[in-house]
C-alpha cells in the first residue's frame, strides 16, 4: 500500500517552518506497513491543491490532507477536494447544527461563517472532531482513499487513529513490525557499539535516534506474516534488553514520566520535587501523565537562592560555604521538599543552564540531583551539553531516570 | 518570482528524516524575494519524479531540485529531467573526462558507471561542482527555469550562490518584507473578522495562525524596493495595532514569556507562581528567558489540596466550601505565593486539565487564575479547550498574558 501526503497551509513555505503533521503521519504510516510515496508542501490556492490531490490520488491508495478545514477566508481544502472530486460544495444542515452546538455549549457566539466547515461534495463523508470545530472529510478519487485532516496535530491525530488506521488494517495484510525501546543514562556512540553485530539480523532495520528523551533504538521487522514479523522483532528486543538491562526504561509511546508514575504506584509511594534550574519542568513533566496525583504531591520552585532556604530550609550556611549549585544543597533541597511536601521521596535539582552564570569550576551545564526517601539521601553530579533548553530538558530527564533506577532496584531486592 | 523546490530521495520518505536542503533553499529563496508556492518530496521513481517536474514547471517561474545525480542506480534525477523535456539523454564526452581527470587527481579508480553523471538531455546546460563529482545542470520547461542540483550540501548551495541567485537577480527587481505580529486573549475567528477587509491589500498577503502561543497574523509585503515593502508592511501592522491594541503582545520570534519579563524588568518588579493544574510549567515557561532571575523568584508546585493550604495558606475552609477550582482558591494561592515567595506579585493558577476530574459544574477544561500585588488581587474564570496537554499549555499563555495586561495598564496609567 501506498500513500502520499499533503500539507496545507501557505504558513508552512515559509522560512522556519516545518511540517510536523506529515513527520507525524509519515511515521504512523510506516509503522503500519504503508510505503511512503511522496509528500507535498502546497500553499492556500484551491487550483494549485487539486491539482496535488488528483497528482497523489493517481499514485497512491491513500492520500492524507493535513489544514486548510478551518473557517477562515484562506481555508481552502474543502473547495479543493471539491474541485478534485468534480463535485460542488454542498452545505450539510446536520453538521451546520452540530457546529453552533459546540459554540452553544461552550457559551460562544455561532457566527455564520462558521457554517463553512459543514460543506463537503456529497460524496465524502464526515470524520468527528472530538476537540475543535472542524470536521475532518474522506471521499474516493481514482481509487485512491483521500482523507483531509485538520491542521491542529491535537485534533488531527485522534482521527488518523480512528477512521485510517482501521482502514488500513483491512486492506494492508501487514508483515511489518515496528519497535522503540528507549533507554536513558547511555550515550548514543556507546549503544551502537554495543548492538553494531545485530544491524546485519536479516528481514530487520535498526536505526538508533538521540533525542531530548534519552536514546531510542528503532526496530522495523518485515516477514511473511505478521507471526514471523514480531518473532524477529521479539528476537532482537530480547537480545537488546540482556545488554542493557538497567537503562532500557521503556517502549514504544511510553514516556519517562509515565514508566517513573507506574513504578511510583506500584510501590505504593508518592514524589515531590525543589527545582532550582529546571523551575517547573520536572513537575510540568511529571504531571502531563493523567492521573499523576495519584504519586505526585507537589514541589517547590526554589529559583531564587534565598527561596531555598526559606521555602525548603536549605541551611543559610551551606548556600554560602558550598554555593548553590552544589552537592550539599541537592541533598539539602530533596530532603526539604520531601518533609514540607508530605511525600515519601523528595528530589532536588540545581545547576546552571546558561547561557550566563557558568565559571571555571563550575562551568554551564554542571547540575546536580538528589534523592531523598527518609533513610537515604543519593547524590549524582552531572556535567550536561547543549544550549539552555537542551540542558534543562537533560537535567529533568537525568532527575527522572535517578527515581526509575531507585524503584527498580528496591523493587528487584537490591 | 514563484519557485517550487523539490528534494528528491527515498530515504527522506522514511521517519524521522527531514528536507533539510528544502528547508535552507526556502530560506534563500525568500531572502531574494521570491515566493516558494510547494515543496515536494519524492522518491527514487523516474515517472513520479518526471510529474513532479511537469507540474512544478507548469506553476513556477523556478523549479529546484536535489538529490539524485550521483552514479548509482537509484539516482534517476537526469532521466527524469531528460523525460520532463521530452529530449534523451545523452553522454557528453568532455564532462566524461572532466570526471575522469576529477577522480585521477585524487587517486581513486575511475569506474564506468560514474560516467553516468556526464549526461544530459542536449538542450540542458552543465554547473560546475566545485566540490564533488556529480555536475548539476539546469534547463527550461514551460518557461521555467528548472535547476537540478546536487543533494550534499556543501556542493548544492555554492552552486545555488553562483547560478541561482545571479538568475533571480536579473529578473526579480521585487523586494518582500515579512513580519509576525503576535496576540493572545482572542479567537481565531474573531481575529479573522477584525481583519478582513485588510486581506486584500494590494502587494500583501496576510496570514492567520492559531498556536499553542495564541493567535499570529504573518504579513508578506512584496514592494519594487526594499522600502517600498516595507512601507507596505509597517501601513498594515500600524492598522492591525490600532484595532487590537492591548491584545498584541509581540512581534516576529518574541514569546509571551519574554515580553512578560521585559515588563517586569521595565517596571522593576518580580513574580511568583502557585500552580496547581499546571503544575511546574508556567515556572518553566517563564524561567526559559535566559536572565528571568532577575523577575522570577519562584514558586509553589500544589498539586494536592493539603498542599495548597500548607505551603500557600489557602484556608482549609475555603478549600472545603468552594473546591480546589474554585475563584477563592485562586485568589488565595496568589495572595499566599506572592507573601512567601517574598514577590511583588504572585499568580495562582488552578483548573481542571482532564481527562478525569470532570463535572457537570466544573467541566473538564475550567481554570481559574488570579493575580496579587499586595493592593489588588484581580481573577480570572475560563473555560479551556483542547486535550490534557492543551489545556494545559492554554492555561499557561492566558495565565502569562493577564501579568502583560495588568504591567501594560500601569505603565499606561490606567
Amino acid at each position: 500500500l501506498k500513500a502520499e501526503i499533503i500539507a496545507v497551509g501557505s504558513e508552512l513555505l515559509r522560512p522556519g517552518r516545518r511540517d510536523t503533521n506529515g513527520d507525524w503521519l509519515t511515521e504512523r504510516l510506516q509503522r503500519h506497513g504503508l510505503e511512503v510515496t511522496g509528500r507535498a508542501l502546497v500553499g492556500d490556492d484551491v487550483a494549485r491543491l487539486e491539482t496535488a490531490i488528483r497528482r497523489a490520488a493517481a499514485a497512491a491508495d491513500l492520500v492524507l490532507l493535513t489544514g486548510g478545514l478551518g473557517p477562515t477566508e484562506d481555508d481552502r481544502t474543502r473547495d479543493a477536494v471539491a474541485a478534485a472530486v468534480g463535485a460542488p460544495l454542498v452545505r450539510d444542515p446536520a453538521m451546520v447544527e452540530h457546529i453552533r452546538g459546540l459554540f452553544e455549549s461552550r457559551g460562544l457566539p455561532f457566527r455564520s461563517h462558521q457554517a463553512k466547515q459543514a460543506e463537503k461534495p456529497e460524496a465524502a463523508r464526515w470524520i468527528d472532531n472530538a476537540l475543535g470545530s472542524a470536521p475532518g472529510m474522506l471521499c474516493t478519487i481514482d481509487d485512491a482513499l483521500v482523507v483531509a485532516l485538520p491542521g491542529v496535530p491535537a485534533e488531527m491525530q485522534p482521527m488518523f487513529e480512528t477512521v485510517v488506521v482501521p482502514w488500513i488494517r483491512t486492506r494492508a495484510p501487514s508483515a511489518l513490525v515496528r519497535r522503540s525501546l528507549k533507554l536513558a543514562g547511555r550515550m548514543e556512540s556507546t549503544v551502537d557499539r554495543a548492538i553494531r553485530d545485530l544491524y546485519d539480523t536479516p528481514e530487520l532495520e535498526l536505526t538508533i535516534l538521540a533525542g531530548g528523551e534519552g536514546i531510542e533504538i528503532q526496530l522495523l521487522a518485515r516477514g511473511a506474516t505478521d507471526e514471523e514479523a514480531r518473532r524477529t522483532a521479539a528476537a532482537v528486543e530480547r537480545e537488546i534488553r540482556d545488554r542493557f538491562p538497567e537503562d532500557l526504561y521503556g517502549v514504544d509511546d511510553e514516556t519517562l514520566a509515565e514508566v517513573v508514575g507506574r513504578e511510583l504506584r506500584r510501590a505504593g509511594r508518592t514524589l515531590s520535587v525543589a527545582e532550582s534550574c529546571t523551575a517547573g519542568l520536572l513537575g510540568g513533566a511529571v504531571t502531563a501523565v493523567p492521573g499523576s496525583s495519584g504519586w505526585f504531591r507537589g514541589g517547590l520552585l526554589v529559583y531564587h537562592d534565598d527561596l531555598k532556604r526559606t521555602l525548603a530550609g536549605v541551611p543559610a550556611e551551606t548556600l554560602a560555604s558550598h554555593g548553590a549549585v552544589s552537592e550539599p544543597v541537592a541533598r539539602a533541597l530533596a530532603e526539604g521538599v520531601r518533609e514540607r511536601c508530605g511525600a515519601d521521596m523528595g528530589l532536588g535539582i540545581t545547576g546552571i543552564a546558561g547561557p550566563g552564570g557558568g565559571s571555571a569550576e563550575k562551568p554551564v551545564g554542571t547540575v546536580h540531583v538528589a534523592l531523598a526517601d527518609g533513610s537515604l539521601t543519593e547524590h549524582w553530579g552531572v556535567r550536561l551539553v547543549g544550549d539552555r533548553a537542551l540542558i534543562r530538558r537533560r537535567a529533568v530527564v537525568f532527575a527522572l531516570d535517578r527515581v526509575r533506577r531507585r524503584l527498580r532496584a528496591e523493587r528487584n531486592g537490591s
